[in-house]
């Protein structure tokens, strides 16, 4: 029966990889990495460094395959209605390379970014290949630190206050209103740089991108002083590298 | 300068500590684990046999004190408005520790299982021993895997479903009402079992107890089937080990 990780690597600084993790690294006989364009081309580095450092070089191979993914998430639109066309064409890929670069008696894996729990696709394209039932494997989850970990490790803060709720939700929501019934709300996948439209809300910060890497930009405080200087250091960071991820914490004084 | 690391060491799982978190637990001098009394013997031996796999012995010290949180923890009250007071009899105890068992020159950590970041007050208590000004240090924090990753990456799902958000949230704001606007919700700190409450819901359960652990319990599936289960089960397991730590996700469906 062939076996398949799906490995959270953390944020970006490969220390963060845990003990677990790195076992699942050197038990696997195939890594399959999906490419999403030039612009990606340093988080595919990225991970074939974490290979290089801790696998023994001629025991493992890499399988490089093109994301169709790619064009989409990069303007903010993958969450659309077509996200379940794209799924297909994704389980279309994952399908033909596991039955195809994967013997029967081998080990794949998927490495993800963060942990595999938050918005991340990877589980869900499995359990559709398997639903296909074109081809047969097992396949477990390796926890990783996410990005939202990291973020508020480096920011020295917790996620929630005492005893209160936090939610974790996407730039594409926020834009529709403040989430209900929490003050705390971590926000992934924001393009739009959405915190803008809360600038005079009474509400901090805490924004970080390229977390956990030599790139790293942190910066917290009221919103209506940070929302201007993130708003600046994002637009010279993209243009710089081409690229960007990011990711922060809103938290409104509560009114109580 | 004294230093201190806030380490987060996953979530009962040794396998779970970051290779970031094995280099801070390596720099380190002096660690500081606060009991919480008998029931929870086990949690400190756990951190202790950390500690011996990966350091060389007689390169640190531990130093151990009574952690006034014990009883109200216990009974679910530590959320109380006597929160207040029971922080500042805990930044008396971390006071103290710092400014006697830690050198001037020296590193010390506290290990904090999940991820700091989680419902966890060390970060708070620090900063209220540094706003007190009678002894000066430097801290940071080292990310940790969540008993709430750890959670869904064994029950192999995702926290949020696509374009969703996920609320993270304690059993007692839970026993208020559903939260607004979300349909999966992860619950902690829940020695209630509010989930009962909801067992008439068109909702599934995932449910963990000391996950990563040789005891570990997974019950999953409609919460209706699955919410006795877990109530023998968590009665059987409390019983045999006299205490228990669980967390579990609820997915409404979605009425839209």
């Amino acid at each position: 029966m062939r076996k398949i990780h799906v490995i959270g690597i953390g944020a970006g600084d490969p220390e963060q990889l845990t003990l677990q993790a790195v076992r699942a690294l050197r038990s696997t006989d195939v890594f399959f990495i999906l490419d999403k364009g030039e612009v990606k081309a340093d988080l595919t580095r990225l991970r074939r460094d974490m290979l290089d450092t801790h696998l023994p070089q001629g025991t493992y191979r890499v399988v490089e395959a093109r994301d169709p993914e790619r064009d989409r998430a990069a303007d903010g639109a993958a969450y659309s209605p077509a996200v379940g066309d794209w799924r297909s064409a994704r389980a279309d890929i994952y399908e033909r390379l596991i039955a195809e670069d994967l013997g029967e008696e081998e080990t794949g894996a998927f490495l993800v970014w963060g942990d595999p729990s938050l918005y991340d696709s990877t589980l869900g394209i499995l359990e559709e290949v398997l639903g296909r039932g074109a081809v047969a494997f097992e396949y477990d989850v390796v926890p990783g630190i996410s990005s939202v970990s990291a973020l508020v490790a480096r920011h020295r803060t917790g996620l929630n206050r005492i005893a209160r709720p936090v939610q974790i939700t996407t730039g594409r929501r926020l834009a529709e209103g403040f989430p209900e019934g929490v003050d705390d709300v971590v926000v992934m996948l924001d393009a739009q740089q959405t915190f803008r439209q809360y600038a005079q809300e009474d509400a901090d910060i805490y924004w970080g991108a390229y977390i956990g890497t030599p790139d790293e930009i942190l910066v917290s405080g009221p919103i209506a002083e940070a929302a201007p200087r993130i708003e600046r250091l994002r637009a010279e960071a993209r243009e710089r590298k081409g690229w960007i991820m990011d990711t922060y914490l809103l938290r409104r004084h509560p009114r109580d």
